[in-house]
């Protein structure tokens, strides 16, 4: 493996150097943090024939252990490099190069009074800690992301991906060891991969260190990130999105939405699992869009065709058994709470759009759910009480996406209620100081009353650039 | 007592109802929450003889524990209800009222495509858990924010007053449950006390239904509080804060910031604890300002006159020890390390800006600090490398305190580094969630390449009125 490591491999040492680095990356500026990002784009076109051989090494291990039935299908084939994914990385470097700089923006200026002036600016959280399964690239996408919002990142990655994220991890430090700023070297340890099962643990005790973990995977895994850590963690377990279809939908964005919600790529969190119908959506109708048919039963066509099965309570399934093809199952409880990631969809006949909003506030997982409506009141209802990251109207559940909703670069997605909420990007790695500047000013004359504050708020202009 | 309270008493009961009155509030309009303060108000006003006679319970049993040696005089006289205690409160209710509502409030829109746009607008984060000591008057103060901000609060008060809460938060309750809505009655579970501190415990482990835990008090309750509960807390332990004297300070200033600093109001989190002095500042000055002595003595000179004891390095007392009347100590490498709370300041010579940025970030508590310079560079690479949530020049470290920045009413202070940093208002109480309006958009045709994202930004409008 390239380049020389710091000795001190200890858990705790890494998150020291970790955050040291993030105390130098304060004084960089955004033109220091570019060039980083676009040596690491350098050398990873550079070292791509390596990088891809340790890739080869860790697809033919996953391979045998495929061969044993130890892992999925999906897992190879989630740890390729490869190809076009090899340009997708890099061009990924590119774009979070091109993004505005969060760093040093103003968000409040006040006049607390003559000649003292309060600033609130932005400014990296510190030192965040990313444990993230499989897909090798997303070392890059975070490096990338902590790079240019001056934050100190410490990276554990899956281990059948191991020889792959080690190869990465080392030509990135290769990269920003490279970069020359005019005061100090680049605080290399800003990026740091740790590699086993049992330093996770450790990780998580370093409330002194770290100040922010993200974990990237499955359910089991942020469940035991969120169960063994004190650290503030951001992320998701479930996706337990849901469309409902109120009485005043219209046919034909019903059945787009929910096909659209749980087939267009039914196994990531985004992709509905539940369907609430209306009670009025199961009943025929007259009119001419749904032919003497229920919405229902047209959205059960739909699902029909993308080969979904359902699984339906007493009321959806007499509508839903007479659709041709469509594989209808009785649901149990435990189906409105089930993230299937899958082609199955829990369905369930309500009353009311109240009903609707209890069912999903209590069976959800607050992560982004929709309503199909034409009725305007209803959806503001809905968007006003149903208490998830997202809700939507008339739209897909699958596009609470950082990409799709243009934030640029996605940390993940967060159905936490502090910090930051729903897909997150540069701007949750941010957090912000007070700078309050001064000529002298003391408490005291406040305190007695011979003074009086001003507060008044000033233009956000940007202090002196740090 | 008066009033019926709820029958389930289980910490978890608690907690469920607090959800489901969180869930309520999201319908209320600023006028509901507004009419509900004013019910506050008015309750507290009419019962204050009722509420005095509590709280004189509490006082009598605090005098007998104070007699045995149990209590500080402080904590007895924390407990004060009457007098202008009583007017500030009730007049807090009203500051409350008229602050704008943070509620609904729009900080994104976004054009995705034609006919689908994306609006983050600010909610409330949920359920919130105050765990306070001593001060009743915090009770009203919380309960007020939490209703401003269309929050539930779960409300753990000190056991010292125990009657005192009690009568005040069933008051509140009394209210709440007066309040007429148009459509349903007021969630008066948005404001629940509980009282034992056997509770605590247990409100620590409701995950489930507590978004996050504010503890105010002292350091060992944050403490026990941050190392015994997954719910995201919200605070400060320490409040080590620094004054640094640069090698470019103005005398007079270096002086009154410095005894402000310090001996204001010496037993709050925002008084500093930690004096650097920059080696210059040490050494006799020709200028007329200074008149033969050094700026380190000018400054012991002020501290003598407010009766400040200082624990010294070898450098800071052979300065020192000349200024009559100041009690000088050695310091032991601890004193850099510790909150006093009291009139007493560890003193150390710097050889450099970084050296004092240094100390800081390895020995401070991330809550405010300070530096005195008349150099601009000096201040901006203070302000930008000191990694605290407040970073003043030529200003006193006692300013940082929400009402003294103009946030009408504090939460408390955050050194945490995710969500809320330093002084915390009702902002801190708020998080977004992200509705979007489509037209019965979907993903596919993004995905597959047939459609494009526009991702404009439009003016921040409110979307229609929830």
């Amino acid at each position: 493996m390239p380049g020389p490591e710091p000795d001190d491999a200890s858990i705790e040492a890494v998150a020291k150097r970790a955050r040291a680095a993030s105390r130098t990356m304060l004084s960089l500026t955004t033109d220091d943090r570019n060039r980083a990002l676009q040596a690491v784009y350098d050398q990873l076109a550079s070292a791509k024939a390596e990088i891809l051989a340790a890739n080869e090494a860790d697809k033919v291990q996953a391979s045998e252990r495929l061969a044993k039935g130890e892992v999925s299908s999906a897992l190879v084939k989630r740890l390729e490099l490869g190809g076009k994914k090899y340009d997708g990385m890099l061009s990924g470097i590119s774009s979070v190069k091109q993004l505005e700089d969060p760093v040093n923006k103003c968000t409040l200026s006040r006049e607390i009074d003559d000649g003292l002036q309060l600033y609130r600016v932005a400014c990296p959280i510190g030192v965040i800690a990313v444990i993230f399964e499989a897909r090798p690239e997303a070392a890059v996408q975070i490096a990338s992301l902590a790079i240019k919002s001056a934050n100190a990142v410490i990276l554990k990655g899956g281990r059948e991906a191991e020889a792959s994220n080690a190869c990465l991890v080392s030509h990135i430090r290769i990269a920003l060891r490279s970069v020359s700023l005019s005061s100090s070297p680049f605080p290399v340890d800003a990026v740091q991969l740790v590699s086993t099962r049992e330093q996770v643990r450790e990780l998580l005790d370093q409330t002194k260190y770290i100040d922010l973990v993200i974990p990237r995977g499955s359910n089991q895994l942020v469940k035991y990130i969120t169960d063994n850590t004190r650290i503030p963690v951001m992320g998701h377990a479930d996706g337990i999105c849901a469309v409902y279809v109120d009485a005043h939908a219209a046919v034909a964005r019903a059945v787009d939405i929910v096909v659209d919600a749980k087939a267009q790529y039914p196994a990531v969190c985004n992709a509905a699992e539940t369907l609430l119908v209306h009670r009025t959506a199961t009943v025929e109708s007259k009119d001419s869009a749904t032919r003497n048919t229920s919405v229902l039963h047209a959205i059960g066509v739909g699902l029909a065709a993308a080969h979904v099965q359902v699984r339906c309570d007493q009321a959806s399934k007499a509508v839903l058994q007479n659709v041709p093809g469509l594989d209808v199952r009785d649901s149990t409880p435990g189906d409105y709470d089930t993230e299937f990631l899958d082609l199955t969809l829990a369905v369930k006949v309500v009353e009311s759009l109240e009903e609707a909003i209890a069912h999903i506030n209590a069976h959800g997982s607050g992560h982004t759910d929709a309503i199909v409506t034409e009725n305007q009141d209803a959806a503001d209802r809905f968007q006003a009480l149903v208490d998830s990251a997202g809700v939507f109207h008339n739209a897909s559940t699958r596009f609470a996406d950082g990409f799709r909703l243009g934030f640029g670069a996605e940390v993940g997605v967060s159905t936490h209620r502090t910090h930051a909420r729903g897909p997150v990007g540069l701007e949750g790695l941010m957090i912000y100081k007070y700078k309050m500047k001064g000529t002298g000013h003391t408490v005291a004359p406040y305190a007695e009353g011979s003074k009086a504050f001003k507060h008044k708020d000033t233009p956000h202009l940007i202090p002196e650039q740090q």
